[in-house]
């Protein structure tokens, strides 16, 4: 990973945000930044140096992992070594630095005010970083590619498994053994597998419920690998598939193909929704909608942008994006399919492995 | 479990502690409090009223979960639907609110002072609901020692799967199969396997390395079982033990046994610590035990109290705690032996299967 480049870009976006550093909190801002992985960590990014503080602990790793930024082992938290750090630099008073709001808990800022001591003055900075890790470069489309390839591979175990009077979480749970085998850290989320009226749950994730004899199943799981997340859903069906439940599952993957047809760089992330939305109106079945169309995923399973109503980011290439409408009808059923895309300048490369039609169980 | 009473008895606390309500934003706060499961809560607690405010995701299960409050679904964010019912309470700028300052992010401090608009006065409050969950009634008890009985369960398939050649992460991902077939909802921790000298690595979490042909493999695992966690730590050898291993080992064990011995209702978190340190300390290990001995356990992994040096807080009945010294000599090696304990009047009940001879595999 590029780490001096993303540095360097942060760096220059300080000044014009009008910041003199910048005190990140956030764990996956942190790793995006500099690479550390550890679970405690502050990292302060000035226009000229920037320094990792964690504790004791991670003295071995942070040396191994840590690329552009001077590592500092801290007695107490790594916080407050960096406020500490920081009533050092510049004229008492004049220095602005800026912290993540949404990543620093109340208390913890409270701490830092008490520690800086009146020095710095502290700012709520906008999302600098969360904007730069939206468009994905070359190294990391890799590590979400193969994060997506290995999730592709649970799924044909997920089929495997699937038989009526099967637990739901045991088919979880054979799928979780395969990623681990595979080599992930973990599941990127708790895997969602319901079966039958539970299908409708949006999220649903694996029960004792035994699967039934005949209806959808909803099968929505992830994996970490080397640290960036994949994110599938596909609903297969146990026994006959009415023409109602085929129409609906036609409708959920017409909607689905629109909105990826939709997607290019320019577009708005409100439109690929809408264009989700509006196949699933023309079928009456909007109202079961309940959901947005995507979200963008990499370190997080959850990042920018949000594919929604009313959401005018634009999309640009690099960007990773899931296109996953469903419709849920209480007490009935549910169907959702979901892909992970990449956007291009004239549309999207689709990672996940494509085939899509109906599969009876 | 008996919500009625532990709203009541925060009730009855948060006069004394001249607050007229609480905003609780811990999740596992607010599930201890009223049952709720769900991602997304606030739960406001007054004097005569408490209303749990979630979102639309959330309708039906709040209403199968939830005990003792009213159930509000916020159409925004329940944060702010919890600050606009504030705002209707009281005479404006009388009423103390109570918010939870290590729960609750910078950010959305200042949407809850924006929604409140001067009419409450906001107050980081104390933990009183941490206090409360430190002991343990009986209903979570009984919750904790099958969560326990589960992770026991895992240890045998460890112990058959630890093979020289064999993944550090084909062991754990066999005990994460195990224990979702346990319905288990998920691990308490990213499992810890970590042989040879990864061994000496305090989280050392379950990598592609392969198990040497001799040496310490320190497993460390816990489950989520309805709700409840469970941690044990239980180290083995693989190949002939030296006499140095087993003189290691046994230090280890001989401290973790002092620290059981110790404990009892009145004791201080800071004596078990020190019972356990003393043993390593005489063997002369004491710089190689580089944790605290151990922490409470129940919603979450890590609970109050912190079995610390300096931590005067005293045990009581009820309590439920790991006991858990280990010695990690870098580079080389690392035993760590951990059970969960009940404080009683008059010593503990350990909860774990108490076998601690060194296997050798």
């Amino acid at each position: 990973m590029d780490h001096a480049a993303r540095l360097q870009r942060l760096q220059s976006e300080l000044e014009e945000s009008d910041l003199h550093a910048l005190l990140v909190t956030h764990l996956p801002n942190v790793r995006y930044l500099c690479g550390f992985t550890g679970s405690a960590a502050a990292l302060l990014v000035g226009a000229r140096e920037t320094v990792l503080f964690t504790d004791g602990r991670y003295r071995t790793q942070a040396k191994e992992e840590v690329e552009g930024a001077r590592v500092l082992v801290a007695r107490k938290s790594p916080l407050v070594a960096a406020a500490e750090l920081l009533t050092t630099r510049g004229k008492a008073g004049q220095q602005r630095v800026g912290i993540e709001p949404e990543s620093i808990t109340a208390g913890m800022r409270e701490r830092l005010v008490a520690a800086v001591k009146g020095k710095v003055r502290l700012r709520a900075a906008p999302p600098l970083i969360e904007r730069a890790r939206m468009v994905k470069d070359a190294d990391e489309i890799v590590c979400i590619r193969r994060a997506v390839d290995l999730g592709a591979s649970l799924f044909r175990t997920a089929c495997k498994r699937i038989r009526p009077g099967v637990t739901e979480v045991e088919v979880a749970a054979a799928m979780e053994y395969e990623a681990r085998c595979g080599g992930a850290e973990g599941m990127a989320f708790p895997t969602i597998l319901a079966a039958g009226a539970r299908s409708a749950i949006v999220h649903g994730r694996a029960s004792g419920a035994r699967i039934p004899r005949r209806g959808f199943v909803v099968c929505d799981f992830g994996v970490i690998l080397a640290g960036y997340c994949s994110d599938r859903t596909r609903t297969v069906h146990v026994g006959r598939a009415s023409t109602e439940a085929r129409e609906l599952y036609e409708a959920v993957l017409e909607a689905q193909q629109a909105a990826i047809a939709t997607v290019r760089a320019g577009v708005t992330a409100a439109e690929v929704d809408g264009a989700a939305r509006r196949v699933l109106r023309r079928r009456r079945l909007a109202r079961y909608f309940t959901h947005s169309t995507g979200h963008g995923l990499g370190l997080e399973i959850h990042e920018a942008p949000r594919l929604a109503a009313g959401q005018t980011q634009k999309l640009e290439p690099g960007m990773v994006v899931t296109i996953e409408p469903g419709v849920y009808v209480p007490g009935k059923w549910g169907v959702r399919i979901e892909d992970v895309v990449v956007v291009t300048a004239s549309g999207c490369e689709v990672l996940t492995p494509t085939d899509k039609e109906l599969i009876i169980i």
